[in-house]
């Protein structure tokens, strides 16, 4: 049996995997990783999470594959200015993962590994193109054409995420404005929502123990609260607008969404579609499909292996 | 030498044109076929103007092939409703030009077939991953990846004049708001002109004799004229965002743009450069080099002439 450790990392938590060569897991491990600790704590973190899946697997990896925001130098396996991992530049995190457990690692976009993990084993198994979106921290893409992942010129394409929908909006850690990561991320749909509760005071949002959340959001607006409604519903048209751009350039069959977000489930699914129904061109509205990762909350994870397997086994 | 038949159907004019099988034009001629015309009589004047190019090479066609605004069914040869085509909705184009010049005929969008005569006869000869962006009457687009035209699941990926630049924008001809094209195609800018020239009653634009246009608004600029350098920076700001979502996208190596307002040259190659600079993420802003058609003018007409022959030869 031959064992892949996959390594999905997140701006807010990340995984670590081992999984055979069919993608079934065998171990994995979530762990907290917030931009707050920075990228030597977490990074640390990380390996010691990797560690562990390593250990319950019984060792002897054969290959590695590593997921994370772009943009990135695949060739090299180094990051460039990533907007959900501030202060991660430069890293070559296929070094230090090879070196850690003396296995070739290759490192991807997450959510180009996700969209390959799809492909290989989820909702994407018999289309030949479609696009992944994982609606999470950020917001990233991955694109799927032929059945082979679409990589651009520079292997960064799909950073669906900084598409802009609103010219002047608010600014966005990748130095632009208005890009779809600052207006329906997770991290985005919590920030408007803290941003107006002063403003909202029958909010039953300004009741919370917790620091709000998208998943915060989604449950008041499920139950009613008539602000927690508005947010919400602004972030899913602002999603679905992103969505519908996306139709329009590349006519897709599916679009497969992902990430913390989406487990918000028909409430997203629904607004989403309704959006792209409305504002894509009809014959490519017509066309496609929007639908929930098969992979879950595991998509990522799933990917960053479905990349190694590609890439080690090619 | 093997005759192939172009046909380059537009909103405002149209061209016919006759090549060998390397792509030298042996005879072409353009032609107005505004919409207000409706579709008989531009069809019947277009299959005139074919008629004139096909005697002038002196007959014997092989393949025909026909460029047009989608979305279009391409297997059936038929339009479905397109933005800038009103009333030409089912027509089927191959048969009509097919049974006129007894040749096999090929219909493909317009954009995607300059995208394909850019790949074979142009400025993307050399290039595995470009983007051919037409900004005419309307905007379209053409992928090509792999050097191959990349079409979708439902062969109409592309449509990036239909991406929503400002979400509550202008309506568009698709039924949408906020389009690219309702914002800097040649119509959208003499549109934007002509509606602001009450409250500019100082611009050069009030002097014309003829309606104004796309040229008339970038000469004016050109001149100095405040009024239709607002008209015309805000229009190449839109052109930029819609470039930079698509570059966001596919960070493809080059974004070739053609049509009418393109011949405007530096004056929209600049702006546009700048603003794609600024607003795509900076990795795949330093890939991309956005320039000009190297077919030109008739960038739509090598387009259905090189769709005929990959068509027809394949």
């Amino acid at each position: 049996m031959m064992k892949i450790l996959g390594i999905d990392i997140g701006g807010t938590k990340s995984i670590a995997g081992v999984a055979d060569q069919h993608g079934t897991l065998i171990a994995h491990n979530r762990i907290l990783t917030p931009n707050a600790h920075g990228p030597t704590i977490n990074l640390q973190n990380i390996l010691l999470a990797a560690d562990e899946v390593v250990q319950q697997a019984g060792g002897g990896i054969s290959a590695i594959g590593i997921g994370c925001g772009g943009p990135l130098d695949r060739k090299t396996g180094t990051l460039h200015k990533v907007a959900n991992l501030p202060g991660w530049e430069g890293l070559c995190l296929t070094q230090i993962f090879s070196e850690r457990f003396q296995a070739p690692a290759y490192l991807d976009n997450d959510a180009t590994a996700a969209a390959i993990g799809e492909a290989r084993f989820g909702a994407g198994a018999e289309v030949d193109d479609f696009v992944y979106l994982t609606v999470s921290t950020g917001i990233g893409g991955g694109i799927i054409i032929g059945g082979e992942p679409y990589r651009g010129f520079g292997d960064n394409a799909g950073e669906i995420g900084h598409i802009t929908i609103i010219p002047e909006g608010p600014a966005c850690n990748c130095g632009d404005r208005g890009c779809l990561e600052t207006l329906c991320s997770g991290t985005a749909i919590a920030r408007i929502a803290a941003g107006g509760l002063s403003d909202n005071p029958q909010s039953m949002l300004n009741n919370l123990d917790t620091p709000i959340t998208a998943e915060s959001v989604a449950k008041a607006a499920s139950r009613g609260d008539g602000f927690a409604v508005k947010v919400w519903s602004d972030a899913m048209y602002h999603l679905g607008l992103g969505v519908a751009n996306v139709v329009n350039v590349l006519n897709p069959r599916l679009v497969i969404i992902g990430g913390g977000v989406a487990k918000a489930g028909d409430m997203l699914f629904e607004p989403v579609t309704r959006t792209v129904q409305k504002r894509a061109m009809k014959a490519l509205a017509d066309d496609v499909k929007i639908i929930p990762a098969a992979n879950g909350d595991l998509a990522g994870l799933m990917g960053a292996i479905a990349v190694a397997l590609s890439d080690y086994l090619s």
